[in-house]
């Protein structure tokens, strides 16, 4: 017996946050006539953002969403480049930056496919209304979404996975994570899910190291979308 | 500035629940050799719902999601029928009749040209997999689903359409409630949303009175959801 539901992490498995984040700072200096290394700001704002969600998983901070993460992080970054001059609202519109990722060639036709055979739904921490956004500009699409800010957790808590099986009203056992994240597969598989590894190689630009996976670690590894339908006969 | 986000009450509103139910009560029939008055059993089974879920409102039970209201509903009625000799498997089959509700004629198309230029959503007090199996079937093509099951708090409560609003980022006023029950709608304008009437005269089978609504009453009065389409100019 094959799963019944796929839940997808978005960020890299899904869409290609760091060409679509560049792009957009790069858009956003040229605006304000700003000189600055903007791969090298988009990793950074990326780098601030598992430490800020582990503090919240650690309770020093309370529940804040992953916008509010991104926002905090950005205002820091902005000003230690020396960036202080451009007004809120402005600030505010590049942080949706997250909201208007694009997805990988083979996300939409392999997510297509894979809706003909399984309910499909987001399992990120991105919150709601990004995760909401960013599928109506790319055409993603998702039978439903579904958040980590839906239960206060984010992964790899286990609430994360175990609230999703439930909220679709599977067992563990009838789901399947979808990750380019070893780690995020690792925690779903501790949790009782089924797992399906699929390689991003370009998640940190050209020449990064693969992440490590053992061989059979999960229950499917997949070059693209694509293949994973294929490989679950979709 | 018009609203930003539609949020949609699914049964009766988007669904035609009463045709949908009473021919799968139908067929469960003839599989069962039965003989009944499915039309009355179908509105029995529904009118035992608002009171289940006031039990909830008012904290008589712990919250309990519909698909297991709907349960103990229909247990209910099957024993008060004399029906006793169906298996566990079967009973859960039937109840997942609200799972498989078919759509009026318009809904699909007066959704597709409304998610052109709005955010579209469920906001049920169906639970999440009720709504995301319904979409899946009958191809209403929703941005997301929120249901109060989210909440633990059964519309009119405000927390159901607050949180709504929240999930989504949008203030409430920029959020748009659309229904066919009068009372959904002023609660949701009690909540400070934007409202919607839409007219499904068929509810309770041909020949029932209309809900009564007062002129000018809520910012939309449309007679189905391409007339509401051509209203918001979508």
């Amino acid at each position: 017996m094959g799963p019944r539901a796929l839940a997808f992490d978005v960020f890299e498995t899904v869409v290609d946050w760091r060409s679509s984040v560049i792009r957009q700072l790069e858009e956003f200096g040229q605006r304000h006539g700003l000189q600055q290394d903007w791969p090298s700001f988009a990793d950074n704002w990326r780098a601030g953002y598992a430490p800020a969600m582990d503090r919240v998983r650690r309770g020093e901070l309370p529940w804040t969403r992953i916008d509010d993460l991104h926002r905090m992080i950005l205002e820091e970054h902005l000003g230690a480049a020396g960036i202080t001059s451009i007004c809120v609202e402005d600030v505010d519109e590049l942080n949706r930056a997250w909201h208007r990722l694009d997805p990988w060639p083979d996300s939409v036709p392999g997510l297509t496919r894979l809706k003909e055979r399984f309910i499909i739904t987001t399992l990120s921490n991105g919150n709601m209304s990004l995760l909401t956004n960013m599928a109506k500009r790319a055409g993603l699409p998702w039978d439903c979404v579904i958040s980590a800010e839906l239960f206060h957790h984010y992964k790899p808590d286990p609430e994360a996975y175990l609230g999703c099986a439930d909220l679709l009203g599977v067992a563990p056992d009838e789901l399947m994570l979808v990750a380019a994240h070893p780690g995020d597969l690792r925690a779903a598989r501790e949790a009782g899910l089924r797992t399906a590894y699929v390689d991003r190689p370009l998640e940190f630009g050209p020449g990064r190291e693969a992440h490590h996976t053992e061989p059979d670690e999960f229950d499917v590894a997949a070059t693209d979308f694509v293949d994973l339908a294929k490989q679950l006969g979709a």
